[in-house]
């Protein structure tokens, strides 16, 4: 949708003038050109300063900015200000502060600290989005809508009691149904009356962020909440609509976040962006599944890197910085799983409050002869070299990892049977073993299309909607292969168990039932036993965690439990279904056990490694008008070398052309049009 | 009281029919009898289906499945479902909702969520108990009646304020009286008036769980609160006996359960029983003791069994299952230690909310065919066989150890001397080290009968409440032996310090006087030297936590401290008093120390071990109408052998007769009726 | 001040006459005589008991035990009893009570429990120490004045919150000046109005202790916090003064604490007093660093030892008993660093409530014949022995280390670069490598006079004050030298960010550029590699936390990183500034470092060590009248032997002569009157 207005990928970031004096905007300005910078994202905090009070708005001081960078050649991303509201509206109009989770009601600070059911706050932040869109719809420097900021944590005031009501009465209809779908007949908790649910946090059914008495009443509060702010965007969004049909709207999202629905959400943005942080020691591929699922959001669109920081963060417990090189590493990572911007968080560093220790584009020293401008204007430069050659291009994957909110807010809900359960961590591990052979994956949801894959993998799919299972069958018929792990098929959209035997609806496709699970203490493990070589799996491996204990009801047993009292039960199963086939890993392996088995599973089913690399070296395809763009990123700090076998073609920044054994520098990029 | 109604242990568990439907009723009626269940708890959390506002009631529901229980040879322990009140009762009478120990008012959620001193709860829960007796008093089926569930939690709101006042007026008549004993005087907290007392909390005098500036308010909070939840047991148990007079009427008591005084609850309680859920790797030495204590509670009257999961719990951190033949194992556990029934929490398992992965004898598959049902089954039987053999059998002992929740909550609740002393873990460590000679123990009550044991152990007996140490003095004098341990005898009933000299009341019974208490560092230790053998004593061993640096004033000096400056000092010692001795033993041994130290003692005044046997092989000893039933139980998983010295007798299950060597299986279980 | 008045050192501590009867109170003070005792400090928490309501006050009692004191010979430091309110008056005024961090408001409880800007609180507390003064004038008795007790904590009730908007106008005058040193416009939190603005805490902008998204505002509410508390004193103190205008007033405080800057306070105390408790295994480096600290709060001044434990705490975690020797060393270590009494907590032990086992000098057997007293009584002995030969005497140091409450607070509640940035430890690292050579230290404020020393240590001087580097640099232009660390220069006294280059206002005088800050995982570490030998200094030391990347603008580098990106980057610079020299230290090192780098520092500008001594043997000189007193204590347990170079002079406990090899015994004191 972008790609029609500019002639490259967009570089530069966050910046806030309303920090700063005219002369500092005017050596910033100056500054922006030398790093090839031309985006700014503009107004993210700035209501206070453009609402002074109920009726009272100043937008000269953003109007004359926002002509400055228009005269610079930086184009606008314009944000709505509204994501932390003026110190004198909390003052005036208590509803729109929050009460936590322990039901404490908040005081005015911090940000991101707006009730998304308070009416004052819904009010103006409309009026703002409104206002905004009408002064600047015409202005020619804006090319992106940014509402508000980073939407995300909870609610639990009486505004939001109300509206979980209304939200229950809509979704539900009778308090029966209700009753019905919470289970309140167990301990006694029927409602007779609407008004006796009172919204679940530390007071009432939690304690703690991962404990509940009733899961039910929890996973619909967590829908209820990310759909509340979901409706305070779409108040924003709208707004501007209203004005700018044809608006280019986001909202920065921020990849593995809990709270939030995003792939609810992003059927209602125009373009997904999001804001990039990993610590030091976060594995590239963990970056990389965060970039695929932000492209997966909108079935497989380009996305915007909203912010990313040029070296340090100041919110970790210890800030390192970017190694030289890392930063134009990982953008050149989020371009090469499908970003089509790459931007900052922040173009100038603040001098006071807790963000001054978060690294900038211009540090507080001031002026360009930093390391880490020398970094930021290198990328740009090459950035210009790229021009628009990625622009727009897609990614194209034949795997396919399903992940679902509603499933993580249920599984992490859950009352047993181990606190070691973590739904990223299980679908990241399935990742990352695709990630070392370089292979394309696409993280989808459970509404996606799945006939386009060869291969579909549901860690832990622990709830199965309405549809899903029908769709997986119908999916491994016609010959797909199916990926599912212990601890799934467990429970319905409600979080009700499927009675009759685990895996509840998968059971048929699967070929196996779950009679126990055992959760295993952390110290402990069990061996997964191959009955014959699959592949290169062969011999024993640990696994841990939880181990089903299953029968299998047709599928084939190709590895058996070595220990306990299930020792010689099955732990891997496969089951031809139709023309295809669906396997069950019943528990939680070592890192060798995935390489081998999606190894295996990758080499009979066709689905190609994009690059035979060492380890640390990854690789990635974008493609467009018929051309293929293979990205080559080393993630080691030492040069590494890799083997192109029958690609080839002229890497576009060198301007070399690569084929056969090639060289990469440590934390090196190359990108090559395949000839 | 129970023998003359059935003949034979009882066995079934918590069953929810407002849970289900008629048909999964009657299939679990079916499953019931194949498993040889005739007892189901029921209505246990049913008081929002019973009672849908203040005036009007259902029990049709209730009435029909109790009778097809009936019809189906199932007896039934009626619950009064008071546990968990309704939401619309918390909607309503928001004085039912308690206020945490950060002084939060609750919301409704969770269970055991009712303020104790509530007006509302106590109408309506005695109010429920009269209605439940009135209506059931003449229905066969009902065995047993169960007030409420698991009582426990606290609440410091104004209602409990108030009563809190009341109680202190009523024990101690004025308010001078509670000024000196609260010793007030410190840190100038003298009260004037009675209604400045609040109660202690982490707003006043307490932070976190075991801090408090006011040791003196804060254990009489402590026994308020029991007092106050007990008063709201006996408004049921009092409404239950005005309709039936022969009612058998418990609770559901929960072991070393610290926030409840358990002795004082047993005096009005027909019989006690108890929710058994052990950890995986709990030390059976652990859950015995806890039999032992629930015996204790009633003078060694047997008890009730009343939970037990057939296999995993859902709240525990890593929920394993139970191995095969380790629920039989620790069933019979309690059985050998006094249970007259055996039963499960909980015969289905729910399909929703916070339990549902909580193991129950019916499963979520709805059949038979598994594992845990077999087990259950086979179980079932096995009781059948033995029938009425062991019950209402009792359990002699010699030996007894002091169990005292005042001195728990006093002695936790002090600033000083270190953190790291844990009272059940004192009482356990000397309990184990019996455990491991198979030598059957008592835990009794300050106000139990002493003369009936040879030896008294009391382990950090802190606290001397008045008469203990006359007691304990006429004990020893006749012959008794009593062992105590550092830390003893240090305050009265009031957690006022005896001054004089420590070990204050009991300084005359153990002949030394303690100058001192050094409190070590985690990783410190010091050094228990025997001045001669004492038995199989002999040489040194390790200790910590605390050392009391004493001196002898008359007592027999048998090891002295080898570390620190007070190297030389005693560290064990004997005091001959009257014809017995008293014995002081002043830091925290190793486990070798107490194996010899009980040994000898037990060795020298003739105190039999029941069994000769390998580590983790149990004995215990029922008696009944002149017989004796030897109860042997392998805790480990493989098989093991033990000897029988002059005891021989039939195996109850196998019908063999067993003499000299014998070989248990792996979690085995025998049962010789001793010839 | 106190010299003119007693022939000797006090010695003496609390004692709560309100706890104990008259028999006790006489037994008391035979036993005081027996000690040595001539001080005890009374009506520390006497508040309840003195006043029984608003118009009711009761002195009899303390008429009558000060007069026995006076005739036992025994003198009185006067406390004035507000450190806990009366119960009845948190009823009563609720205004007393605090709110804490969370916004709850806490009941009657504890102690230290007042709002130092309630005006109940005020109004009571003024006009006790009013009457107390009017009473006692006269009083031979009193020595000192000792108003409340410990002050600390903090408050966020609405009374403060509009105490503090008072505060905040009185300091910058318009909401205009707040918002720009709070840099409100960061996140938009600009105040329209003076009520929009709330304290900060858990509630508003922060999160945890260390933890705050707005830096600004939370310095400030330290400040005013701190200045709070310092009103409610100096409120006492004049209504003393009105009485007595030469009465010598002081309030006890802790050493490192955190929440009051005692520097400011110091400016109102007649004499500084403070109580040292510390734990077994702390540093005797860091026991000396505090009394250096409260000696240096009034320029040198010598202080009071007003609290110390006889043996054991009670509120550690591991409360240990002092070892033989150890109370006596500690004492002398006080005296050797400039105190001028010794005095314990407690004088006889409470037998309730939270300090029951918190030592004392009559324990609670209630006799003189305990190791603990005659270590106090051989002590008082001693005391009696050196009778006004140490009084008055000042400590003379060459070196200063420069300490800053308002760094301290804002330094840790930065958000980045590394949580495991510690003020005080680091400031205990330069301290300690000092100690180690026995230099003597004067810890200063940055009012201090510099001139007078050789050396100025700031580590990590975060903050520099307006002034503080111009003072620097005259120092250093004059001769001095002047060392400091990575993270030092980089805000000013609103922790503001010096924008042109770190470290800002420090860079002149240090030659160096700070390009960027790296923060280092725990477990990380990089080399100091020095390029030439520096002293003792050579080869390379192992450094981390947090890497400086500098570049050296005219300073020599001695010694370069050795590893990382950084490798080869100045690591230890010295740039010549006038006649002076400026170290910077651009990361944390090992000890060895320090050791070698102060070690050659002090050799080349001739300052001395006191005495050539084992490690753990510590030396201490205070002069007098033209004589010079070396103390000498032996923290090891074992004897060590000394080396008196030049000095010689009769050691004054003994009477002997000693020159040359010394043998000092374990946990020994000499002190020396150099000849």
């Amino acid at each position: 949708m972008i790609s029609g207005k500019l002639p490259k990928v967009f570089y530069g970031g966050d910046y806030n003038p309303e920090q700063w004096d005219d002369t500092t905007h005017q050596e910033d300005l100056r500054m922006f050109q030398l790093a090839g910078i031309d985006i700014a994202t503009v107004n993210v905090f700035s209501w206070a300063k453009i609402q002074s009070d109920e009726i009272t708005y100043h937008f000269e001081w953003l109007d004359q900015f926002i002509d400055s960078l228009h005269e610079s050649g930086v184009f606008v991303c314009l944000a709505t200000s509204t994501a932390a509201h003026p110190a004198w509206m909390a003052t005036r109009y208590p509803d729109i502060l929050r009460v936590d989770a322990d039901g404490r009601k908040r005081k005015f600070g911090g940000r991101h600290n707006s009730c998304p059911n308070s009416p004052t706050y819904r009010k103006y932040a409309e009026s703002m989005a409104d206002r905004l869109a009408e002064r600047y719809k015409n202005h020619p420097a804006i090319l992106v809508w940014h509402v508000s900021n980073e939407y995300g944590g909870d609610c639990y005031c009486d505004n939001c009691a109300a509206a979980f009501r209304v939200w229950l009465k809509q979704k539900y209809g009778t308090l029966e149904e209700v009753n019905r779908v919470w289970n309140t007949s167990f301990w006694g908790h029927t409602f007779y009356d609407w008004n006796e649910i009172v919204p679940p946090n530390n007071l009432s059914e939690h304690w703690g962020e991962n404990h509940s008495t009733f899961q039910g009443i929890s996973l619909d509060y967590a829908r209820f909440n990310s759909d509340s702010m979901l409706e305070c965007y779409l108040l924003e969004y709208n707004a501007i609509k209203k004005h700018i049909p044809e608006a280019v709207i986001t909202t920065n999202l921020m990849g593995f976040f809990k709270q939030l629905d995003y792939f609810k959400w992003a059927k209602h943005m125009d373009i997904v962006s999001w804001d990039s942080y990993p610590r030091a020691n976060t594995p590239p591929s963990y970056t990389a599944m965060a970039h695929d699922l932000m492209r997966g959001l909108k079935d497989g669109q380009p996305f915007m890197l909203m912010e990313q920081t040029p070296s340090q963060q100041n919110w970790q417990a210890y800030n390192s910085l970017k190694r030289p090189g890392v930063m134009r590493l990982w953008s050149y990572q989020a371009v090469a799983h499908g970003a089509d911007t790459v931007m900052f968080f922040q173009l100038r560093r603040s001098i006071g409050a807790c963000e001054k220790f978060h690294g900038a584009v211009i540090e507080h020293v001031g002026h360009e002869n930093t390391r880490v401008f020398r970094e930021v204007a290198q990328l740009g430069s090459e950035l210009g070299t790229l021009g628009n050659t990625l622009l727009d291009a897609t990614v194209s994957a034949k795997v396919a990892i399903l992940f679902d909110w509603d499933n993580w807010w249920a599984l992490e809900k859950s009352s047993g049977p181990s606190v070691a359960l973590n739904y990223v961590d299980q679908v990241h591990k399935y990742y990352a073993a695709l990630f070392r052979r370089n292979v394309q994956v696409d993280l989808i949801s459970v509404e996606s299309d799945f006939q386009k894959y060869d291969l579909i993998i549901a860690p832990v799919l622990y709830m199965v909607k309405p549809g899903t299972a029908e769709k997986l069958e119908q999916f491994t018929e016609h010959g797909g292969t199916f990926v599912t792990t212990f601890f799934s098929g467990i429970v319905n959209e409600n979080d009700l168990v499927t009675t009759g035997g685990y895996p509840g609806k998968l059971r048929k496709l699967l070929g196996v039932w779950i009679e126990e699970i055992d959760a295993l203490l952390p110290e402990s493990r069990n061996r997964i036993v191959l009955k014959e070589q699959v592949g290169a799996l062969q011999g024993e491996y640990e696994c841990g965690l939880l181990c089903d204990l299953l029968h299998s009801e047709g599928a084939e047993v190709l590895a058996e439990y070595g220990d306990d009292f299930y020792q010689g039960m099955p732990v891997l199963t496969r089951n031809r279904f139709g023309q295809g086939e669906a396997w069950y890993v019943a528990s939680d392996p070592e890192e060798a056990f995935l390489d081998g088995l999606l190894g295996y599973i990758c080499e009979e089913k066709g689905i190609p490694s994009l690059l035979r690399a060492p380890a640390g070296v990854e690789a990635s395809v974008r493609s467009k008008d018929g051309k293929s763009y293979l990205c080559i990123l080393n993630h080691n700090a030492q040069k590494q070398n890799y083997h192109l076998d029958e690609q080839k073609g002229h890497e576009l920044l060198s301007g070399e052309f690569l084929e056969g054994d090639v060289t990469i520098e440590g934390y090196g990029f190359h990108v090559l049009e395949l000839s």
